[in-house]
């Protein structure tokens, strides 16, 4: 029976039944998205946030009605019908005036009838073809969560959304591959793209003072040589739910880090798309 | 005759001919742009800047074929077969290894069988709904250049374009005003949208140490307790040239200031333009 189920549609199923405790590796080319969910009244802020700010919050999809947890435009993102964004991320945040208060396997019973979500990209996509070039990023070597900052880049404002920063996440590569690995991520748009900045330089003007001290996840080894090089981040968008603080009334949910949605969305796909227009 | 050709297209057979010497004011509702070209290698790599930094660099429209300088898209943008982006702006710069060379009235004999040209919106539009709204920017009244600023917003980098900033200008508004100036200018997203920073300490938050030394333009006199109101500006992506030196092999192409292409898009239209996936 398994093998009838689209391989994206299965996890999303395995997720719901929370029989998967993270997404890492998971249905291999298929794309995975960040989660953020705000009351209806800030979603036409948080839409401009990201399309101000497309490099820490590249938008894949969102719902296309409040209170509706089923339905996603665009439809390419989720191609089933049998689909609930309160149910199909393995584990989620639950903030509220800008603070973490709680961590769950479901949203059922604190979803809104005008919760609009917000699907984003992720970096799992670029790490796979940064892996498949033989340039793997360290964190997968040491089996640990990627190192991220708080850089000094600041997010350009949308209504409430005011004074939140960009969140970067760091891979170490030696000088001498840097412009291969630019090359291979820059196809990935709407999952962060190629590297905001790079070298011991680009730390400094990102304001990281010591990369051996992240501010999320985990210090990664350098070997002789190498220096950092850093993306824009999938947590920023949740960072910049912190810094509106109270302004936001309400619930506020998101993904737990590493617990991202599968979405039917294939890398392949996703490279070869270009605005239609321009 | 002239009542049967459309508005926009009358005011670029006028910078055709040389006889409009800037565009502020001319054929008011229709969008103005900013013009970049580049040999064609460097196109990609200045196509990524702009989706990368859609705020300073917002992307109308380009020309469809390397060295060809009449046809546009999308085609909203020129509804006329009558178009060439050589002589329809009514004065251009010319740089070459990232530096200015020469202002022209247009660019028949420098123009080479690769160039590709992009066009740039441009905060015209948006200035127009504030006098509308009756919050006229400064410089309007001053009958002066707006004042510009380089921040300390890095551009993120595509590519060739590396180690840009973001540019800024800069109009005086009470403290009070500043919700309704930003709810304004918000909607014109093609247009540099919503002000990227406000207050005194917005302008020391973009490393901006005197309001009245501007690095291009003229500075703006203040009336008692008004503050600085910074968008990102159009004239970032000749700074993003400036900045790639001379990694850009080759002539390249840009708008004299205050030296604008008058498009067939309108503010109206504009406005209620939104990706149509999401």
């Amino acid at each position: 029976m398994g093998s009838t189920i689209p391989p994206a549609q299965h996890a999303r199923l395995l997720c719901r039944q929370n029989l998967l405790t993270n997404t890492a590796g998971i249905a291999p080319g298929y794309l995975q998205a960040n989660l953020l969910v705000l009351p209806a009244k800030y979603a036409s802020d948080f839409h401009d946030l990201c399309l101000r700010n497309p490099v820490p919050c590249p938008l894949l999809g969102m719902t296309a009605d409040p209170g509706d947890p089923s339905a996603v435009r665009p439809a390419e993102c989720i191609q089933s019908s049998d689909f609930d964004v309160r149910t199909d991320f393995p584990r989620y945040r639950i903030y509220s005036g800008g603070k973490l208060m709680d961590s769950r396997s479901d949203l059922l019973e604190v979803w809104g009838n005008d919760h609009v979500a917000f699907l984003i990209g992720c970096s799992f996509s670029f790490e796979n073809a940064l892996t498949a070039a033989g340039l793997p990023p360290r964190h997968q070597a040491t089996g640990t969560l990627v190192a991220m900052y708080r850089s000094n880049i600041p997010l350009l404002p949308a209504g409430v959304f005011t004074g939140g920063n960009c969140i970067v996440s760091m891979r170490p590569y030696r000088p001498e591959e840097i412009e291969e690995v630019r090359a291979i991520t820059r196809a990935y748009r709407l999952t962060h793209g190629e590297p905001v900045a790079w070298g011991w330089d680009g730390a400094r003007q990102l304001g990281i003072v010591d990369v051996n001290k992240p501010d999320f996840g985990q210090p990664q080894p350098f070997k002789e040589g190498e220096v950092p090089v850093f993306w824009a981040c999938g947590v920023t968008p949740q960072m910049a739910v912190e810094a509106a603080g109270d302004k936001i009334k309400g619930l506020v949910f998101a993904h737990e880090p590493g617990h991202m949605l599968i979405t039917d969305l294939t890398s392949e796909a996703l490279q070869s798309s270009k605005p239609e227009t321009i």
